[in-house]
């Protein structure tokens, strides 16, 4: 006894200190999730709905361990873990989400599913319905004939995925950005499934800023001469006025005082020879912007970017015709995590949900995330509001 | 005697309370000025620049009362006044130069000039050379053979202008945003021409994270299947993408706390019925931003837009390899007043250039601008800070 004690104790060292395993996932795989004649929020009717899915951890007995990660508008459901051994990134959320950590898969059945039109079409690890799809009363893609989707829809797909599995209530929804926008919808919409709600560098609503803000990443994809009102092939696609719209939306998402790192890693220099010779040429900042949105365009759909700026446009908390009405349905106790430096989606956007939802007399809180990052803070360092998460989770309601 | 004093004393008061015409300026009425061969700081030559500007007040004999005033990116040389007594607004400036005003227009003589490549370049108040004028080699407009103009040749040409009219020194430069980039590098240029620099919401240089920010208001209007590489007419020009850019500038120039003011008075409502029926359409908010967008384009050139913001880019006081180093020239007593909530040209960027010149021992002095509007608080609210800068002004050095 004492041998195999001391064997086991062995055996969980090395995992713990040597390999680390033991705090990993074990590899993911992608699920995947059909519905026939989905009735959309402004009442048209999709005639089929494929998205993927994909879970960390297991679903309990009573089905009542659920942790539903609601994702950002470039992202998708893979929020933690690998695919494969040797896939050079885990999910977007892997530092948060995995056993023993903030969102622990030792006791949660943690779940995403892909947007509806996935920005990342093209990529083999997504699995979603937008105008990149198939019409199946035409047999070509749907182009603009795809109609307006909206949070409401994104939530609804994800609800229909729940429900397929017997799931009838949430422990939580969590979401960063366009993920906020779901989780809060959630909370509006379907109260007796939302105990718990976290909102990361988000908002309650798409106010007439931000509205407009969002409007100038569509623009260049509309201008580009390869777009044709929507109607284009894989062999021709929108590519550059995409690659402006992803390079907008990568600045618009940081902050000086980090990009300005990236400009001293390349040595940027405000009089630089080949711009000030050629008006064609640019600044190496500049190229390096475009070089980092060129490598990313080609697995994303140029139309589906422009339905989901749409998607966010149309937002408000339960899609009602107030931030204030949107609220007032909500039971969840809430967290809401804006980061301090956020240009994209200002913190001005979160303290405004969270006072309005404390004047109401509801359980909400607030704490901010600091770092340099800007926007992209609650992607790539949310892990620094890991404890807080913890408890605000693990509390009682 | 005392009849004399009294009827003066009525006619002054008739001036002052009845037609207000004391404080105004006399009607404006715009100048030109050609040069021929001139040395770019690139080392090109512009075979002809032909350039319009307008002065306030009077030159005095000794010709050392002369304020020069830089304009901003979208601006011109009307700074002040009236060309017409019917004219709806009057320079962007009126509000700080007149008689009286801080920047008193009896004491001084104050002048500005249009830029090269100004943005408007079709309107009929601006004068300017620059991609679409007339290339005199080929009598067809330069396009994209224009050389690259810079921050330096704007002052160059100024300083063309000045010492065409005798002027050899300054009493100040002062200049709002890209007006602030050419005052800097007047300071650092020319320090024996200019004890005293104000730079009104702008940077001693364009950082990594602003040379790329301005390349977003370049990329819509190369996408324009109109642009054509810059070669087109003025019957087709590339008007959506300069519609686009000019989108962008507007909202980049503004603040939420002001811009959503505008959505109140428009009544913006997040789920509006037409942009959630039909994807082609857009929320009553961006239709609004393109409005006021198109409405100004008829007048501007698209190509003339990507010279200056490759101008703006280029842009590093005394275009030297550092800050530093351009900083270190300056003679000049300086004043920075950036706008607290600017989103465009963040304090940080003058903060860092007036802690440079103090931690150089040089007499420098801030002021920030508060209000609501963002960037354009130093366009249009700069009275805010008129007393700061009329002490500003008339201490000795």
């Amino acid at each position: 006894m004492i041998a195999k004690t001391h064997f086991a104790a062995r055996i969980m060292l090395i995992a713990l200190f040597c390999c680390n395993t033991a705090l990993a996932l074990p590899l993911v795989e992608k699920q995947t999730f059909t519905t026939k004649q989905f009735a959309l929020f402004s009442g048209k009717v999709l005639p089929e709905v494929t998205v993927g899915w994909e879970s960390y951890g297991e679903l309990n007995e009573a089905k009542d361990n659920v942790i539903l990660i609601t994702h950002y508008f470039s992202g998708s459901s893979h929020a933690a873990g690998k695919y494969h051994e040797d896939d050079a990134q885990p999910g977007y959320w892997d530092a948060i989400i995995g056993p023993g950590k903030p969102i622990d898969t030792s006791k949660y059945f943690v779940i995403s599913v892909d947007s509806l039109a996935n920005l990342s079409a093209y990529d083999d690890n997504v699995i979603t319905t937008g105008p990149a799809s198939v019409n199946p009363e035409t047999n070509k893609p749907y182009g603009l004939d795809f109609p307006v989707v909206t949070i409401r829809d994104f939530v609804n797909v994800q609800k229909a995925v729940l429900e397929s599995l017997g799931i009838r209530k949430l422990h939580a929804v969590i979401g960063p950005s366009m993920g906020s926008m779901q989780a809060i919808d959630w909370a509006s919409a379907y109260p007796q499934w939302v105990p718990r709600m976290v909102s990361v560098i988000g908002s309650g609503q798409s106010d007439a800023w931000t509205t407009a803000a969002l409007e100038h990443w569509a623009r260049p994809i509309r201008l580009d001469k390869n777009w044709n009102d929507g109607d284009y092939t894989r062999q021709e696609p929108p590519t550059e006025g995409l690659v402006s719209a992803l390079m907008l939306i990568t600045q618009q998402a940081l902050h000086p005082a980090f990009f300005n790192q990236q400009g001293n890693s390349i040595d940027y220099q405000p009089v630089e020879p080949a711009p000030l010779e050629d008006i064609r040429q640019s600044h190496s900042i500049v190229n390096w912007l475009e070089q980092r949105a060129r490598s990313r365009a080609d697995k994303m759909d140029a139309n589906h970017l422009l339905y989901l700026v749409r998607a966010c446009q149309l937002f408000v908390a339960g899609h009602k015709d107030s931030l204030q009405q949107g609220l007032s349905t909500i039971k969840a106790k809430t967290l809401f995590m804006p980061a301090a430096n956020d240009l994209l989606l200002m913190p001005y956007l979160s303290t405004r949900t969270y006072e309005q939802l404390r004047k109401a007399g509801k359980n909400s809180h607030y704490a901010e995330l600091q770092g340099n990052l800007g926007h992209l803070e609650g992607v790539l360092d949310i892990q620094e509001q890991g404890e807080k998460l913890k408890s605000f989770l693990n509390d009682d309601k």
